[in-house]
């Protein structure tokens, strides 16, 4: 099976994850799994999709990486030949206090290939809320990551990444093709920001933009803004959900990133193509 | 007169310049006029607003900065106490063959007081049009120019340059607080692109972007978009134009950038805030 054929069916997992682990995992897993028969080859999970509770709470919910939770995940990425990409995972980090948020990517053979760390953590005080501290409960990553799987290079950014464009024109510049953005976006900013965000950085990069988000209300985590985007790289929104837990399925044309980076130069046109 | 109070009175004008420079200068001119007289106090010309003909024809429309068009909007700004952002000027380089496209500022003493020539050119092949090849016409710049008048931080990027965060990020590290960008968009990509492109930077660099744009057919060089914007940090639209020539006039409340940079700290607030 070759992933990288002009078209390519994705899926972008909505969900709603709360403090119960077991419920979220198995919601996941049936999402994943409704994707799999829905024809995707490329399926994303939103951000910390096996548990979404209280800040202080988070790092106790940490897990080894590799462990059982991305043998699981690794399992059913080979068992559909899917390119999963396990939203991000809370991961141990040796510090009982704090965690890493780190994105994981599947072969379609179930094996993990990448992870990534966020790098920007949301440190907010909005005037009439939300105000979060995500340094508090997280480490932050150091290492951007592009990933060629099946000839398809993927580029990761988690959330509030979405506010630096710094990084996803260095994602470009590694070679990325499909850009995976997991994200627990607040509903606050996200009628403000998530689209117009998503969009943008699909256009400067002249990437694709999986945006799978999290929707509803996470008891003791605020709310998120639901409308999970998949964007192209002339910062046309190809599909986009509503509010509530969905799969979001869209075919994607490959061949549209090179036809814009060559009707619109900006940038190399990434390091393979040079 | 002090600029920077926490209001401010701005005009994006919005022209439909052609190949007769003396009509353009004149209605240039009565543009800032009227702009004057409705209590603006930074009035934006757009792109090449002296002369918007031919590719080719542009060399030869070049002029000397300083020379008698920078005086006569010197006396401009000067008579009536007002930030001139002179749009841009085609700029004679030395090479009969290749001119600058500079922006230039005038304080409200009528004094030259910066001048910036773009960095990124247009040179774009789209299916089914347009084609363009600034680099044929124009020399690029080279420096990235902020500039303080009277307590204001103005920092300054031309049409295309809006393709490239990097450049706005910059501006906002070397201190700006509210980005001028004269434009000349192209109708065909401005429906896709210019207002998603004006909010995405003016949110990624938590700055006011005051964006005139040039409207309507112009004789041997395409159509332009309008939709004049001013955008405000948090990426929310101020003000904006239709597709005619209108002065588009706005308050603006400085005090929001401050207000924006501390409930959502993405940079340093800026080099005079640090």
């Amino acid at each position: 099976m070759v992933l990288a054929g002009p078209l390519l069916r994705v899926a972008a997992v909505q969900m709603n994850s709360g403090g119960d682990e077991s419920a979220n995992v198995g919601a996941a897993t049936q999402a994943v799994e409704e994707a799999a028969a829905s024809g995707a080859r490329l399926v994303a999970l939103p951000e910390t999709f096996h548990y979404l509770g209280p800040e202080g709470e988070r790092p106790g919910h940490a897990h080894p990486i590799p462990g059982p939770l991305t043998r699981s995940l690794a399992g059913l990425a080979g068992r559909h030949g899917l390119l999963l990409i396990g939203g991000s995972i809370l991961e141990e980090s040796g510090d009982p206090g704090r965690c890493y948020n780190t994105a994981v990517v599947f072969s379609p053979a179930g094996e993990l290939v990448a992870r990534y760390r966020k790098i920007h953590l949301f440190d907010v005080n909005l005037p009439g809320g939300p105000t979060v501290t995500e340094s508090r409960c997280y480490l932050p990553g150091e290492e951007e990551v592009v990933v060629e799987v099946e000839g398809l290079r993927l580029g990761l950014a988690i959330c509030f990444d979405v506010r630096f464009p710094e990084l996803f024109l260095r994602l470009r510049e590694r070679g990325a093709e499909v850009i995976v953005l997991p994200s627990a976006f607040t509903a606050r900013t996200g009628a403000d920001h998530w689209e117009l965000l998503v969009r943008a950085r699909a256009a400067d990069s002249q990437c694709f933009v999986v945006a799978p988000n999290q929707c509803g209300q996470h008891a003791g985590a605020g709310a998120s803004f639901g409308h999970s985007l998949v964007v192209d790289p002339w910062g046309h929104v190809v599909a986009r959900a509503d509010e509530d837990p969905t799969v979001l399925v869209a075919d994607i044309d490959l061949g549209r990133i090179e036809e814009v980076r060559k009707a619109l130069p900006l940038r190399r046109l990434g390091s393979a193509d040079c």
